[in-house]
């Protein structure tokens, strides 16, 4: 573990996978539940070349590094001082090889990328199409959350045309736009074919979405079970242990 | 009610709703679960005109007769044989005035009403895009279940057209075709704007899929929490308990 650099209002959180660290600031987008899941979620082959567009803290690409065997993820974030404070995180774990954060807007990527290119594109993208009506659009916090410098249409085009002929693209966003996210990945030919609702408790709306396309894909969508977060008492669930890897749980609700 | 007039094979079911029956006939597609749900999920105002797209025995506009005031609701049936015995479960329950079986293929239905004309359409088509795997295409239950006299594009391109600026589509589909259904429906302009998906019971995948659009709708989707029809101990949940009025249940199995 190289020493660590922290700046003002920042910590260092474990992530309870292989000694894994990063750092996050108190006063930006701390990662939560959706990023975990989503990590989860998305299948990564051995080797496999892995783009996370919005990447935040890194910690997409540090929980897949942290899974994975001979993958190359590229992180692309926007913001300068988030990108920076991701690549703290990633030589602080020593993934230098494995781990490269772009600073630039994920609309770009396609200029930096040989189109067709990625086995894998994950995104956890700002949710909020919000049109406008923000306090304050510069803000760290806005700016992942909502489609302040790209909106849903430019991650699904951007994903379709860096990823290979059934190359694989893996979505976290909220339920509500399902109807929008299905509409664009027909448009940019990623076909839906697992679709995953997260919900609080299994008596409770889903309020996460879960979903993987293939490039080119033929037509055939699966559902998984639902997961639910809660068992009715409060208590979580089995799965959600098993995907935090262990009862240490408290990097749950910083966000 | 009317004296009975049954055909070999068929039987008289209590539907355990002011007092209204049906005739179905065990060689053919005897009703389901799928067609309670629906009826249950659309949402029928006073005098609405309603069009069943796919009506089979009557089940769905006997419901809806059954649980609205001064509906006049339109079953559209393309098998003669079917959209006769209908006829006589609509006489059976002097729904004459409410109710009336059209026997023609719903692709024909824009020619039998004004264009945007009706207040509510709903389906529970056929849902097995089987493509021509059929080992007899002329049977009735074949051709309730596989879409051999029409698809699913047409469902929606035929509801689409008959219904009202801001008129209401409710469907009932597998969730394995949701894609499509969401593509069809934008193409059409139905804005899909709630979805509930039914399960087993909450461990399982979801395996029905209820929709409701509107005609021109704005964008704006909401998720019910998934419907579960059994508790993890195997008995019913109290949801489907209430939505079958009683306890009287053992109308279900029977398809």
């Amino acid at each position: 573990m190289k020493e660590l650099e922290l700046k003002d209002g920042e910590r260092v959180d474990d992530l309870q996978l292989k000694g894994l660290k990063i750092i996050q600031n108190k006063n930006g987008f701390c990662f939560g539940i959706d990023a975990v899941l989503l990590s989860n979620f998305a299948e990564i082959q051995k080797k496999d070349t892995v783009v996370d567009l919005g990447t935040g803290t890194g910690i997409i690409p540090t929980l897949i590094a942290g899974k994975s065997e001979g993958t190359k993820i590229y992180g692309i974030e926007i913001q300068e001082h988030v990108a920076e404070m991701a690549t703290r995180s990633v030589k602080m774990n020593e993934l230098e090889n494995r781990i490269e954060i772009m600073n630039i807007n994920l609309k770009e990527a396609v200029d930096h990328f040989e189109q067709g290119s990625v086995d894998v594109v994950v995104s956890n993208p700002p949710y909020v199409n919000s049109g406008g009506g923000i306090t304050n659009p510069e803000s760290a916090k806005a700016i992942s959350r909502h489609e302040i410098h790209c909106n849903l249409e430019d991650v699904i085009r951007v994903s379709s045309r860096l990823l290979k002929p059934n190359g694989r693209f893996y979505m976290v966003h909220r339920p509500s736009r399902l109807v929008d996210i299905i509409d664009y990945c027909r448009k940019y030919k990623l076909e839906p074919k697992v679709i995953r609702f997260v919900q609080p408790n299994c008596q409770k709306t889903p309020n996460i979405l879960l979903i993987k396309c293939v490039k080119f894909g033929g037509n055939e969508l699966k559902f998984m079970a639902p997961l639910n977060v809660y068992n009715l008492d409060g208590t979580y669930t089995d799965e959600i242990y098993e995907i935090y890897s262990n009862e240490n749980i408290d990097v749950f609700d910083r966000r």
